[in-house]
């Protein structure tokens, strides 16, 4: 019988995406929890393609089984391979009152109301700029998060890319004493400062491409930043860095999202050593599927067509990241503040991550 | 009227503990939303010293006064003082059903029963190895992390020192394959092997002292450690390093806590920089105020006298610990197998941060 490690290397040569044995171990002890291929994405946090690869194998090999719903269920001698291999099925503890973040909030469920109203008539997501917004309860406990640690009330927050409209959550939360936006999008910036000249909310909205310089007065001003950072590493360091840049000295806060099922583990590592070596912060949290981003319609118009088992809507919000939180000290600094051409949205790892062309 | 600066660093000479105008901050609005001396340290994560002597300075001030019963309230003039700071009541959203660790422990109410049925007869805490276990539910919460996390159903488990008895409820959940226990204490060693016998769970406990050299055979051994270190850099690179060395290789897990209350964030930067530049591995997971401490029995007749406000039983368990989870990568590895003399117990920071002689 085939190994694990033949498995994921027949993945890596198909997909061009590194992939070790543990890879193909958390996919099938998800596949041995789910019968849908998202969830399997969820429960395992691999990317997209290695993912559906993985499964095609699986049935190649007769260990799975797809039926006509595109459920895709273990055969007898799959779960043989299973006990033979020592896989068992992916166990879930997840808070339900919470959807594991630890929040808690129904203390804020007038804030939630009032932020789906507002927000009703939101700009859709488009794959112009990657887009993909967060659920409501998302954002909100990204609210609930800063404020808790004491990042926002009485603040000046920054807001690096706004697709999730955390700054109007956090203009109806009343805590921030100013929000500033820099977004790409003109749908967005013209959208947020509609909402807030109409709302009466402390909020500026400015269009802005992250690869351009900040405008220098925002140099060293805000207390808090977050930002949803496209995740090669190029543009992970270049957002993070002018986030950095923005903040006022020592005991400052940083917040972004990054996803294992678009950044290996290789990447975080490299991240890390980035932020904590050359930006000299310190990561005080990192919260695992903290944040859960609604199903974007252009999904299924996109997704490599070679699998069959791909092609069912999600019955879940699928895609979902780590929060990190960073803190400066005394010798942390960002980067310079000059215009930087990267690459944004494509890496060397992967084109199709999320199950989209980019 | 003083300025927070000025409030740090009066604290820093005092207590020889490095102090912030952001550390003030986060005491006073602490202060602001309880009256109890150690949830003023809870809610703001900073060592006993500076905490007593933040509060000391503030009752100096005038901006709090300390009741008979040791409640310690702000004044109209503390009151004034925050809102000039600009300093709000700190806001808690912790989520009620699982503490705030994201973990439904329901799924594992018979385990949590067990284990305490178990373990009534464990031995008591003792100053001597720095010891202070962690709650039932913290221990559980950690054996659901790991088998979430797919670290712990059948696999082999090390454990680094154990005064809270993880490897009993790890082995009580008969998850793993093996467990294998390196401690200190003889009186732990015997307790554990006694109970395993009892129960027929694959334990094994031995006397270790992690300055000695490993056993030889447990290098590369293991699947995933766990351990509670000592929180100087020299003993967490030691402890940590030496855990990476008994994994097997690429994506293997170790878990630890490391807290606010005794190590400072420029300490928590170092010790990233080294888990991520010198041992390659990659931080997956860091969650906040994971491991709640059960409060030890010699902690009030080792706290510092000179101030009256702190001789009050704990409401609380005050204790916390961030729970880092760690990967191992392609390149990952950790230290040399040989014997290192490191001082364990106490470094240049503090001396009494737990509220404690060491
Ligand atoms: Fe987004
Ligand atoms: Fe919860």
């Amino acid at each position: 019988m085939k190994k694990l490690q033949e498995i994921a290397e027949e993945i890596s040569r198909n997909t061009g995406v590194v992939t070790s044995a543990k890879d193909v171990e958390k996919i099938l002890s998800a596949s041995a929890s789910t019968n849908h291929f998202w969830e399997i994405i969820t429960l395992s946090q691999k990317p997209f393609p290695v993912v559906a690869e993985a499964v095609e194998i699986l049935r190649k090999e007769g260990f799975v089984a797809v039926t006509e719903e595109k459920e895709i269920k273990f055969t007898e001698k799959g779960m043989e391979y299973l006990k033979e291999q020592n896989i068992f099925p992916k166990r879930t503890y997840t808070c339900p009152h919470c959807e594991g973040r630890g929040i808690n909030l129904s203390l804020l469920s007038d804030l939630i109301k009032k932020f789906d109203e507002v927000t009703e008539d939101r700009p859709k997501a488009i794959s112009d700029y990657d887009q993909g917004f967060v659920t409501t309860n998302t954002t909100i406990a990204r609210i609930a998060l800063m404020a808790e640690r004491g990042d926002l009330e009485g603040k000046k927050l920054f807001v690096l890319g706004d697709d999730d409209l955390v700054s109007i959550a956090a203009g109806l939360s009343q805590m921030p004493k100013e929000i500033v936006v820099l977004e790409i999008d003109d749908r967005l910036v013209d959208y947020i400062n509609r909402k807030a000249k109409e709302l009466n909310l402390p909020i500026e909205a400015m269009k802005y491409d992250f690869r351009d310089k900040l405008p220098e007065k925002y140099i060293g001003y805000f207390d808090t930043f977050i930002t949803d950072p496209p995740e090669t590493v190029d543009a992970l360091e270049l957002t993070i860095g002018r986030g950095i840049s923005t903040l006022k000295g020592e005991g400052c806060a940083g917040y972004f999202g990054v996803t294992l099922i678009e950044a290996s583990l290789e990447k975080w590592n490299i991240f890390q050593q980035i932020l904590t070596s050359k930006f000299k912060v310190a990561i005080t949290d990192i919260i695992y599927d903290f944040s859960h981003y609604v199903n974007w319609d252009y999904l299924l118009t996109t997704v490599g067509k070679p699998y069959d088992f791909v092609q069912v809507e999600p019955k879940l919000n699928w895609y979902r990241s780590s929060m990190y939180r960073i803190e400066t000290l005394k010798d942390s600094k960002g980067i310079e503040n000059v215009y930087k051409p990267v690459e944004i949205y494509v890496d060397e790892e992967a084109i199709i991550y999320k199950g989209e062309k980019k």
